[in-house]
């Protein structure tokens, strides 16, 4: 359907990474299921392309899922109604690939003897294909091609005796980066890996727990934020309340720190730090690092507005709206033909002409990934009749794939995998290119630098340091995933 | 939605039992996956709410289902382009339940460490809820609720080397009926039960081999009906042709009579019988057994119609359209309120008033199961002015459930579970009502009469007399069958 | 999307003429709509491809339309909840273009100065396109291409004061066939042409009266026949009763004949005249006039049924299902590749092969139009092994295309058209080949002979004797019904 | 469907006013139609609830409409595709009522005498219900309940010969706002009304001329902003390049302010003002008159963000964006429940909590229309412990409706139709409450200050002095406009 090759004139396609995934369960309250519908709205930029809700009654499951916005898939009082019980869990999904079909979205539920099992998955395992192989040698049959399928099956082959402790026995198994959200008859579990790359939060609404890839969607509930679920942490929720594992220890965390950068909201707090506070430190960072005399600071919209007004109060600069964005973007767009092919970039962003015309103007964006649309928007800049174009970038160069559950080219297509800040600056088109430093992100963060020997954070994106084994990569296993029966295209009414 | 209580006003809801499945599948044919939906169509009279079609093209599987029909689902060329390879089986399902969901639409496929293994099923078992429950504590994850599972599962735990010994050391672990045909990445295989209770037949096209439930779905790609399966056997078709496999050595058949009375097409023919020319015979047995003087012979149509004609020629009375048949019925039908539901049966059927009026008429129909139609058509002729209305069966009356793959009502609601043919005749209004006798069945298939001691044809639902155990009946397993997870509610574009 | 030059192969386009459109409306009764949606639901026979039904409350108008049958777009509660009322017309239509679209489908409705009015057309206007383009000179907007369209703008336009005189004085202003029913916020109105072409019955349901193509319509809401409505009879139902106005005078009527071969339902009478004994009568006609030795009789299903059954009891052969129909034929059908185009016409009809095999057939159908299916039905009887082949048709050579309503090729596209008898016969590959004779259809319908001075039927696809002026043709205005813009492609939720 | 007192707790109503519609046409460029629908993307805030465009070939008109987004509707190839031409026209449209149908959707078109006529509109009149009766006394018939459509019908019977001459007859015989575009099979047309109360430019691509509601879809083609079209001038595009009428006279337009405060976006120009550069002006106006000390200026996103920019700037404190949008919100929302309803803001907005804890807030907001979001958004600060919530608000109390083309609240819905500025402060629990005076708005629009006698803009939603008569009000015909029929329910595929 879509020709590859043009792939990057989407102009939906913003040269961004993007986030695998936000898992949201809630344990007790007598709307569980609904409260995990607005959970996951709040969650919805983790994942916009498929979600999943499942409700325990203390009898039965049940279960709705579907292609597209929670918000599309949860708004029928029909579908809630049947969402019965007070218990609830749920997940929005972000695939990597064009092929989404509705037995590849969470949460996943099986059936075992005990009853059922159901579990919701951030991250990305990298040892998913080893243990696979071994799976179907002994008979089990796999349903879907995620990682989190591997989990399932590890607790239904597991020999330990109760749910938690088949649990931990696969998790000893996996490798790689899982914040995870269970449910089973008796209670909700929470799971963060030891490194606790992806986030995890526990939260309050009067006597009942819950458990949300992010605080801000506490807010949306009313509830309130209680902590992080600790790296290496299993948090069991029943009705006697709340228990605290730690089977592999205590763990030393490298959180993701790009969470902070681009896909954690701003208004969430992540490890005693606000995210919104973060980018704002990172701007003025920016700033002082590379500061550059200019009319106004510009932010690429959206997620370069709050690093923007930090460089611009820093700088004592005027922050202003050079670029104006489209807010009603959809799934589809309109394919741009031959010849208009260039405009793609303004189906998002138009150039707010009357204020930059002849102006020199610094502009403040996330990240360049490929630097398809850096290039688009420097070009637009000038056609707008820009004097001059800064760009200015609140994060290091993106070097570096993610095998942690994050959608990243492979490294030779990242520019900064190819290319110095120089050729850079010049394969975009602009004046200057300035990226924070390594340390200056850490100082943004409240550290005073990165700790070589025992980083504080998941960096691997930027440094090509990895905190785990990266089996499957090693192996050259990735062909294995290829099942012998491509994802099923199915239909009906 | 529908509401269980007036399931018999439903218009189409023609009192009659139905056949649950059909299966066919080609293999070494450049054209296979299409030649498949060809002879799913042709057998699509047993069974109307689903249908899948897999294929495989020496490197992989491919595979569409859907809801509905074979037209409705394979006729868009890009579904059909799609299904590439010169190996494919498909089935078409009748679901017994109205909670349709497409994950228990078959074919079903899992991948095995050895590769690939997609499996289409036509009948019931009977130890299913025994074995699955052994299948679940050893760690077996199911999908579906659908007994052909059960098989896939055994075949995957297997301890064989390869396929068909896999295959065949799950088949001696099953009880009930199946015609199976599957498909892996070096053959095709088809299966018969040790009882051969559903039919399967080999046919040719050139020096393509074929399998099918019934010989008609032969003549819509003009191939040519070889031999039937036999009972108990597996053939295995490869690239080095056919062979066969007897492992529960040689069986003695019990064919399911009921394939003759209305479930398979007249223009089949199965184990050396025409199917119309059984229905005929029926029909002049019928006559002579139990003939009754009268002006016309009216057929209930569809079904009633290669009897009447036999009945007509051997008594010797016209044979007349006295019931006229809407063509135009579609999954749906206009729900009758309060008010107009007795009108219910006229959907379907309206009497030929003008013929009808004032005349002596035979009715010849091929079934009562809970006699609701037949009470309403005979009421219909009355209405139409028909002086006298006789209505004669061409099967015994249908006292007990069946087992292996045809939907009945219990016992308790079948009309001749419950009352002798007397109390039926008043029941339905009818001035006289004759059956079939067993001997006389059993004598228009050309047998001289039922073998007691062995019966030639499974004939439970006259006789109560099953061919096999019924374990999970007996067990009374059949709460276990309802998972804590109901049949996924899933949505998506 | 269709290829044109395929359409032949196309399995369900059967080679037949098709009925244009049936028409059904009730006033005073409490469940008007529900017993419209029955009566077109009887005579979906009349058209397939799209229905429409309009009520009226006292109050409001009410309305729901859609494509496809009857039973899919009326069978929702909360469709028919919608269409309040006790007055209420509908319309089953056949569309003789791809194209079909909403706005085409009728009943019509337009808003005027004394309310709002709505009307069903069966037939066709002969002067459409002369009367069309006077009404948009003076400044009327059209909304579709029906001729039905011009109707209503000829009433809206009307100087006269009521909406009866308005009706009338647009019926003198067309030409051509047309039975209607119309409703008014004051009553229902039914008209026939003053040739009566197009049949339109009156029937009753206690104290209600009823509109209706066919008579079969009245026995599904157990309604009792009263009278065809006369040909030029404008019939007034209102809250007084019924009255009749002849605004053309007595006129001798010429009922389309080919409603008694084909189109009309079975166990309809029109006329005094009972379709399904008109079609024996043919059939007994068919075998002295052109009888044959022969094994047996076979329809070709399912219209030719009745005149098969007249045959073979005329000629004392017996009667026999030598072809067996496929019963699941949808909207869509599975399109054949090209190396599997011949099986085409084996996707509604199959030989019963062990009948047939070494036997002397005559086949029974009801007319050749482009022979097309009548060639693959011939060869597919030889291929089964029949010994001799007999064709035997109900109508008279089909030689000339109809304006009336119903859809048929050009002369240059109908065999007979272009070929002789011995011709036809060879083309089509049967063994002999007879057609009822012009005379021996007119005593099958009880006439002693055809009046050529005055034809007491149309019968001008035989003779091509039309009873009116063909205007539009003559004018050769066909290219002016093409408007500028094509059909709305029209989409939304 | 909606319970509409609980209409105010939809999420996504944000309390706006909203714009009726957006048009845009193109004239001679080959890529006509996929202009138009980029034209439209960029004006889709002017509408979302339906889309439509047409296309002329030089033979005949193409045309493709839909419900929702323009990126939803014209994103198939295919359906590109058919729009072929070098002209073009399309409109974006929000409806007022929830029955959006697509006969409800423009353009429109009819077919005249002298070929096809298509019009988009933009805009409201006020005296359609006097003008449509008379012409539905004459026969026209009307398929819509737009006002648009009146324009259509008085162009079809008017008896100028020529295209421009019947619409300039007809636009003599409206009163009220329209900016028009319209295409003929010669010409393109643009009219704005006398007053100009809705813009409409001229725009250049190489040789083509464009029409657009806005300039900020000029640039999304790259095209350029020539100019304005004038209040009371039609402008007539075709072969021969651009002409200019003026039916009226030269009139002194009253441009909608509130155009530049909320409805356009902001990188558009009108009247040789940039909106984004009148709304920053605002801003500091706003600061000037009633300025407060305060710790940082929040705008409530996202049409308050250009205001509160001035705003801070001006009054030297912190801008900060102390309230996070979601930006994922779709058509559909998830419905509270009683227990949750509460929450609704929280769907769109969150607090960010740690920038506004303790701190004392100035919020920006362009206007408050009923008052409920704004009391929300106060309580939802104060929860996330606010020490003060000060409200700006950019524009004059909204007190009246307005008949123009804007979806207003009748006055006794809207807030300040019913109390003081300090009540309002009191219901919407704000510390204090500021609007920008008229002065201060005329003033930020560049003037001096308003000319009572002859104001320079429609400034009646705050001052209930309306530019026009207002027929259809004061003759009380808004029930006419029920018409007997509801909007047709129409189905299909």
């Amino acid at each position: 359907m879509t020709d590859l090759d043009h792939m990057t004139t989407n102009p939906f396609d913003d040269d961004k990474l993007h986030e695998e995934c936000g898992v949201f369960g809630i344990y007790g309250h007598k709307e569980a299921a609904a409260h995990v519908a607005l959970g996951l709205h709040a969650l919805q930029h983790r994942g916009q392309e498929a979600c999943g809700i499942f409700s325990y009654d203390g009898q039965q499951f049940h279960s709705h899922k579907g292609m597209g916005l929670v918000g599309d898939n949860f708004s029928d009082q029909a579908v809630m109604a049947q969402l019965k019980g007070n218990a609830s869990i749920g997940h929005v999904r972000y695939a990597t690939t064009g092929g989404t079909v509705l037995r590849n979205v969470q949460p996943l539920f099986a059936e075992f003897e005990f009853g059922g099992f159901c579990i919701a998955h951030n991250g990305n395992l990298t040892n998913t294909q080893a243990v696979r192989r071994t799976l179907v040698r002994r008979g089990c049959i796999f349903q879907s091609d995620m990682d989190t399928e591997v989990i399932v099956h590890l607790v239904a082959v597991s020999l330990y005796a109760n749910v938690e402790d088949r649990l931990i026995d696969a998790l000893r198994q996996i490798e790689g980066a899982y914040s995870l959200v269970a449910m089973t008859k008796d209670a909700m579990i929470g799971v963060r890996d030891p490194f606790g790359v992806r986030p995890l939060a526990l939260g309050k609404l009067d006597e009942t727990y819950i458990l949300s890839s992010e605080s801000c969607a506490f807010d949306i509930i009313g509830a309130e934020f209680v902590r992080d679920v600790d790296p290496g942490e299993v948090i069991i929720i029943d009705k006697n309340g709340v228990r605290s594992i730690k089977p592999f220890g205590n763990t030393a965390g490298r959180f993701c720190v790009f969470e902070y950068i681009y896909f954690a909201r701003p208004d969430s707090q992540i490890e005693d730090r606000s995210v919104y506070g973060v980018r704002k430190a990172i701007g003025a960072e920016l700033a002082r690092e590379s500061g550059v005399d200019a009319d106004m600071v510009v932010p690429v919209p959206d997620s370069g507005v709050p690093s923007a007004i930090g460089y611009a109060a820093e700088a004592k600069i005027a922050f202003e709206l050079g670029i104006i964005r489209n807010h009603y973007v959809g799934r589809t767009f309109i394919e741009p033909t031959q010849e208009i092919r260039h405009l793609g970039v303004r189906m998002k962003h138009n150039a707010n002409l009357n204020e930059v015309k002849g102006k020199r103007i610094i502009l403040v964006d996330d990240s360049i990934v490929r630097g398809t649309t850096s290039k688009k928007i420097v070009e637009m800049m000038r056609q707008a009749g820009a004097a001059e174009v800064h760009m200015r970038i609140s994060s290091p160069p993106t070097a570096w794939p993610c095998f942690y559950g994050i959608d990243t080219p492979k490294r030779e297509k990242l520019l900064a995998g190819q290319y110095t800040i120089d050729e850079m600056a010049e394969i975009i088109g602009a004046d200057s290119l300035g990226f924070i430093s390594i340390d200056g992100m850490y100082r943004a963060v409240g550290e005073a630098k990165r700790n070589n020997d025992a980083p504080q954070f998941c960096d691997a994106c930027f440094t090509g340091e990895y905190p785990t084994r990266l089996q499957d990569r090693d192996d050259d296993l990735s062909d294995e995933r290829q099942p012998t029966l491509p994802l099923l295209a199915e239909q009906g009414k």
